[in-house]
C-alpha cells in the first residue's frame, strides 16, 4: 500500500481498509486467567464448564429429619407411624443426607416424643425436601459460552461449580503519546502560549468505558527522533498507539513521517470534520493512530477509529447510539468535501424533539460536554436549512431529554444556579441553557424550540422591558411572562480604570478599547440606546464591532487586558473583580411558552424562584433586586 | 418503634419507612476530593467553576501571520498591501498574539517576498482567525452542576478551565459479614456438608455494579459473640452492612438478634418470596440488612433493598428496568400471601415476546444468571395461567432478546455446542435453551413458544424416530423437521459395574437403584418401551419414580454414587467417566417451527450443523454418528 498523504478518503472505506489489514495482522484480544471473583465484566476467551455439582452432595432442603421414605408408608391422620432413633437423623437446610436416606420431613410436621421417638402423621415421598446433586449445576455442563459476559450471578455459577479461575479476553492497553513544544500537563497557573494537555485525560477516561486501558506517556516535545522513541517504546509495551498532535502536514507535524519510518501508513487525510489530518498507521496488527491535537477533532478521530476497533478485539457487536428525528433551530451549512459532525443540543419541546447546533470550534472542549446529540451532515451535502427535519444521534437517555427544561435566550449566570438548585430537587429533571441573547429567546419561543426565554428588552419609546415586544411577537397571547429579577447594568472597567471611564461619553476617549456583546442582546440594545442617547455615533468607539456572547466572556476580555470596557452585570464584574460604573435598573424576565406552562418542569422551576435559597444564592453573585420572582405578570 | 419478630410487611411499605428511619439518622453520601483524571463516572458534590479562560490568551485559531487589521485596510486583488517586517509576525497555531494585533491571515494567503515582506491581496477583518480569550470556558463560570455525573468530556472542560481536583460524593463502602459453621471458602473440592459461600462473590459484584464498593469479612461461624463482634466491625469501617444467612428463625439463626442488641430491627419478615426472613436492621444512619443464604434469595433481599437505597445515598434517579408484556408459556401458581418474584426465560417467537419460567428453588443461582427477566405476582394473587399475557421485567436489551435462537425440548450437550458457535461466528445473535424433553418441544413448536426443538421419539409400532408424532402433532405441516445426528443410548452404570448391570432385565436385580428422566422425555419413553418388551413391570425397578431433567444429572447420581444405574447417552457417561452398556442408535432431529424457518438465526444454525468444527466437537464429545446434519426431512 503506498503512503498517501493528506488523502481525502471516505470515513468508511479507510475504516474498513484499516481493519482489514489489521486483522490481517492478527489483531484481536489475547487472553488471561484470572480470579472468578474479580472477573465481573470480563468476556470469557472459551466456554466455561463446571467442574463439580451443584450441590455435590445430596442436601436437605428444609431443617427437618432425614429417613427413609419406606418407613413412614401407611401414615395418616389416624395412623401415625412411630419412628425409633435409628430410624431418622435430625438435619439443617444444607446438611448432607445420610447414607441409606432419601427424605426429609420438615421439622413443622415432626412431634418429638419424650422417649426420643417421633411421630408423623403423614407419609413422605422419596425424595422430598432432598436437593438433588446437580440441581443448580452438573459438573460437566457448559456454564458459560465462549465471549460472555460475565455478571454477577455467572460469578456465583462459577464459583458454585468449583471453577476457581476464568480465561477472560484481555483489556488492550492502549498507549496515549502527547506531543507538542507548547503542550504543558494540566495546570491551574499556565503561562501564556501554554497549552495545557488534557486531551490525554479525555483520551483515557473514553477508552476505560470502551473497555480499554489506557497508559499516558510523557508529552514528547516536537523532535523527530524523541517522537520515534516514544512511538517505538508504546509499540512494545501497549497494544495500540494513540499519537497525539502533529498530525497535520505543518512546519513540525512528524507524526506521519515517523509512522512511515516505523510501520506503515494507510490513510494520512480522512474526508470528516473536524479530524481530517488523522493518520491511520500500523505496525503489524498494532494500530497506530494520530491524532489532531484539537481536542473534538481528536475524541471525533478516537471515536471513529479506536471505539469501533476495540469492539472487533472483543469481538462483540455493540449497537450503536440510537438515531431520531429532530427539527433544526438554526441553518447548517457545511462542505461539500467532508462528512461533518455537529453537536447539538436537543430539548423535547412541545413533544417536538429540537436540535440546536452548538459552536463548532474544534478547540471547544465544552461543547462535547455539552452535547446531547450529533447531526452528521454527509459528504457532498451543502447542509440543511432551519427547520428541517434531520436524523440526529442521541447521547444521552431519552428519559432524560424529556425532562430537560431548555432555556434559550439571553444569558446570566442565574440561569446556572437555577440548573443547580433544578436537579438537587428533582434528581430526575435537567436543565440545559444556550445563550442567544434576548431576541434570539423571543423567537425561540415562537418558533417552539425551547421552553423558556431569559429576556430584558428596553422599549426605547416608553422605558418599559418586555411587554411591547411581546405583544408585537405573540399578538394572540399563548404565552407567559414570570418575573425574575432586577439587575444592575453598568460599564464593567479595568481594576483602576487606568483610562478614567466614567460615562458612556467616555468611550469614544482615544486609546479606549471596547468590547460588546452580539446583535439582539439586550445588553447591545441597551448600549445601541445610550450612544443614540447621548449622540455617539457607535462608529466612534474602537472595538464596538468586537462581538462577546455573554456577560462573562466581556467582562474576562476585560480582565486579561485586550479590552478596556464593556457593558454588562454587575455580578460578571464582580466575578473578574472588575471596576464597575452602574448605568440602570433593568428588569430580567423568563418568557415561559403556553404549552410548556402546566408541566412539572415550570413548576419546579417557579417554585425554585419563589425559594428562600435563590434569594441566598443570588445575593452571593450580587447587582441583583428581588421582587416577586417566580409570579407571572399582568400586562 | 417495635421489634417485630418474622412480620410479613410489604415490601413497599418496609422499604419506604425503612429508609425514612435512615433519612432520619442522615444517611447520604459523603464527599472526597480526587483528582479530576481519576474522576471519570464519579458524581459531582457542588458546582465546579472554572478558576481560568480557555483559551486564557488571545491564540492563534491558524498558522499564518498575526497583524493589526487596520494595516491590511484597501487590500484587493488589484490593490495588494505589502508589510514590513515589523508589520507582522509569524504564528503557529495556538501561540500568542502578539500585543497590538487583533487579527491572524492564514499561510496559504500570504506571499512571502524575498526582500522579508509580505504581500496582501486580501484585508483582514478584526479578530479573524484570533480564539477569543474564553472562547470555550470562562473563568467563574459553572462547568458542572451538583449531582452530575463526571464524563470524559467534562474531565477535559475542567482540566482547561484550570480545575484539577474536583469534589466528589463517596461510594459508599458496603462490609458484607458471611456466617454460618457449614459455610466455607470457594474451593473445587468441597467436602460433604461443606457450603460453598459465593453469596459474597455475587453481592460484591453487584454492589460494585451499583457504586458502592464492598469489603467482605471472613466467614464467622454461628457463634453469638462472633458475630455480634464482626457486625460493630463492620459498623465501624463501613457505610452499610450486609449479614449473610442466618435471618431465619431457626435454631442458630442470631442475626437479629445481635442486631437488635447492637442497634435496632425495624422489620424481620417481608412479604416477597423468596426472600422472606430478611432483617432491616440499623445503627443511626447506617443500615445492617440480614440477608437469608440461598443465593436467589439473598440476591433480591439486596435488589430490593440496598440497590434503590445506593440510588438514595447518590440522590439520583434511577430508571428501572423496562416492562414489556409477555405470554407465560406455562402456569404459575404462587402463594397468597407473598409477592413473589419469578425469573423467567424470554424468547422473541413469531413476533411474539414468550416468557418461560425458570426453576423457582431458592438454592438455584443459575436460574438468576438464566434469567432474561422476572415476572412479579403481586401479594393477593394466586398465579396466572399459561398462555397469559402478564408484564415481564426485561433485564436485557430487546435487541438481544430479538436475536436470541429459543431452543425448548429434549436436551442433549450438543446444543451447548451448537450455542457457543452461534456467538462466536455471530457476536450479535444469541441462544437459550430449556430442556422439557422432546414431547415438551413438540408442544412448545405448536404452541409458538420456541423456534426449534431437539426431538428423539421412538415410534413402537415402526421403530421410526419422530415421523409419526409431527403427523400427528401438525397435520397441516407448517413446519421443518432437520436431521441433526444419531447418538448412542444405553444404560450408565458406576464405574466398575459393582452390581454387574448388563442389560434391561438387570435393573429388577435386589440391590440395584435406578434413576430416571422425566415423564415425556424421549429417553423415559425409550426405557419404558424397553420394559415393555421385556416384560418388565416399572414398578419392579427401585428408583424408577427418581426423575431427573438431563442425562448429565442423572449420570451426576451415578457418578456420586446416589444410584446405580440410569438410561442416557454415551457423552453424558464418558463426561463422568460411568459405564456404558449401549442399548440403541437413536435419531436425534431438531423440530423448527415455520415462522422461524427464514430466519437469519435460523439459516446460522443450519450452517453450523453442516460445519466440519461441528463435526469435530461432537467427535470429542463422543458417542455421535453423524450423516447429513442440517438437512430437511422429507417424509
Amino acid at each position: 500500500m503506498a503512503f498517501q498523504y493528506l488523502t481525502n478518503a471516505s470515513l468508511d472505506d479507510a475504516r474498513k481498509e484499516y481493519f482489514e489489514t489489521l486483522k490481517n495482522g492478527n489483531f484481536g484480544a489475547s487472553s488471561e486467567t484470572v480470579p472468578v471473583q474479580q472477573a465481573n465484566g470480563r468476556i470469557t476467551k472459551h466456554p466455561v464448564y463446571a467442574n463439580i455439582c451443584a450441590p455435590h452432595y445430596l442436601a436437605s432442603a428444609m431443617d427437618g429429619i432425614a429417613l427413609q421414605a419406606k418407613v413412614t408408608f401407611g401414615a395418616g391422620e389416624t395412623t401415625p407411624v412411630i419412628l425409633t432413633q435409628d430410624q431418622f437423623t435430625v438435619v439443617d437446610t444444607g446438611d448432607p443426607i445420610p447414607a441409606g436416606c432419601d427424605a426429609v420431613v420438615m421439622v413443622e410436621d415432626v412431634i418429638y416424643q419424650e422417649d426420643g421417638t417421633v411421630k408423623l402423621f403423614e407419609a413422605a415421598t422419596p425424595w422430598q425436601h432432598v436437593r438433588q446433586i446437580g440441581e443448580d449445576i452438573c459438573a460437566g455442563e457448559m456454564i458459560l459460552s465462549t465471549n460472555m459476559k460475565i455478571t454477577p450471578a455467572s460469578i456465583g455459577a462459577m464459583l458454585a461449580g468449583g471453577v476457581m479461575e476464568v480465561e477472560v479476553l484481555k483489556r488492550p492497553v492502549v498507549g496515549i503519546i502527547p506531543t507538542g513544544d507548547e503542550i504543558v500537563p494540566p495546570t491551574a497557573d499556565p503561562k501564556e502560549g501554554d497549552i495545557i494537555e488534557f486531551n490525554s485525560s479525555i483520551f483515557s477516561a473514553m477508552l476505560n468505558e470502551w473497555g480499554a486501558d489506557a497508559v499516558t506517556y510523557d508529552i514528547v516535545p516536537d523532535k523527530y527522533d524523541l517522537i520515534k522513541a516514544a512511538v517505538l517504546k508504546a509499540l512494545d509495551e501497549c497494544d495500540m498507539v494513540v499519537l497525539n498532535a502533529g498530525s497535520s502536514a505543518g512546519r513540525e507535524d512528524y507524526s506521519a513521517e515517523v509512522i512511515k519510518d516505523i510501520g506503515n501508513v494507510l490513510y494520512h487525510g480522512i474526508a470528516i470534520k473536524p479530524g481530517k489530518p488523522a493518520i491511520l498507521g500500523y505496525l503489524g496488527s498494532k494500530p497506530i493512530l494520530g491524532v489532531p491535537g484539537y481536542p473534538v477533532s481528536g475524541i471525533l478521530v478516537l471515536e471513529s477509529f479506536y471505539k469501533p476497533l476495540i469492539d472487533l478485539w472483543y469481538n462483540r457487536q455493540e449497537k450503536g447510539n440510537k438515531v431520531c428525528k429532530a427539527a433544526l433551530t438554526k441553518t447548517v451549512v457545511s462542505g461539500l468535501k467532508y462528512r461533518e459532525f455537529i453537536r447539538v443540543r436537543l430539548g423535547m419541546v412541545g413533544g417536538r424533539l429540537m436540535a440546536s447546533p452548538l459552536n463548532r470550534g474544534a478547540g471547544v472542549v465544552t461543547s462535547f460536554m455539552k452535547a446531547d446529540g450529533i447531526l452528521e451532515v454527509p459528504q457532498g451535502v451543502e447542509g440543511y436549512d432551519a427547520g428541517a427535519e434531520v436524523d440526529v444521534k442521541i447521547l444521552k437517555a431519552e428519559e432524560e431529554l424529556s425532562n430537560t427544561l431548555v432555556a434559550i435566550g439571553s444569558h446570566d449566570p442565574l440561569l446556572d444556579e437555577v440548573m443547580d438548585m433544578l436537579h438537587i430537587r428533582y434528581p430526575d429533571m435537567y436543565m440545559s441553557s444556550s445563550h442567544v441573547g434576548s431576541m434570539g429567546g423571543i423567537m425561540a419561543v415562537k418558533r417552539g424550540e425551547t421552553h423558556i426565554a431569559g429576556t430584558h428588552l428596553l422599549d426605547e419609546a416608553d422605558g418599559t422591558y418586555n411587554y411591547s415586544y411581546i405583544r408585537k411577537y405573540f399578538p394572540e397571547g399563548k404565552v407567559h411572562l414570570v418575573e425574575c429579577v432586577y439587575r444592575t447594568q453598568g460599564l464593567m472597567i479595568t481594576p483602576g480604570n487606568p483610562k478614567n471611564i466614567q460615562k458612556i461619553t467616555d468611550l469614544t476617549n482615544e486609546g479606549v478599547n471596547y468590547v460588546n456583546r452580539q446583535k439582539g442582546s439586550g445588553t447591545r440594545i441597551l448600549i445601541d440606546y445610550l450612544c443614540k442617547q447621548n449622540n455617539i455615533d457607535p462608529r466612534q468607539i474602537s472595538g464596538y464591532d468586537r462581538e462577546e456572547f455573554t456577560h462573562t466572556s466581556v467582562a474576562a476580555q476585560i480582565a486579561m487586558g485586550t479590552a478596556d470596557c464593556g457593558m454588562g452585570i454587575y455580578s460578571a464584574a464582580k466575578l473578574y473583580d472588575l471596576d464597575f460604573v452602574p448605568i440602570c435598573l433593568e428588569q430580567y424576565d423568563l418568557l415561559i411558552s403556553d404549552s410548556a406552562w402546566e408541566t412539572p418542569m415550570v413548576k419546579a422551576l417557579l417554585e425554585i424562584l419563589k425559594s428562600d435559597e435563590f434569594r441566598s444564592r443570588l445575593e452571593a453573585l450580587g447587582g441583583y433586586e428581588l421582587k416577586n420572582p417566580g409570579t407571572e405578570r399582568k400586562f
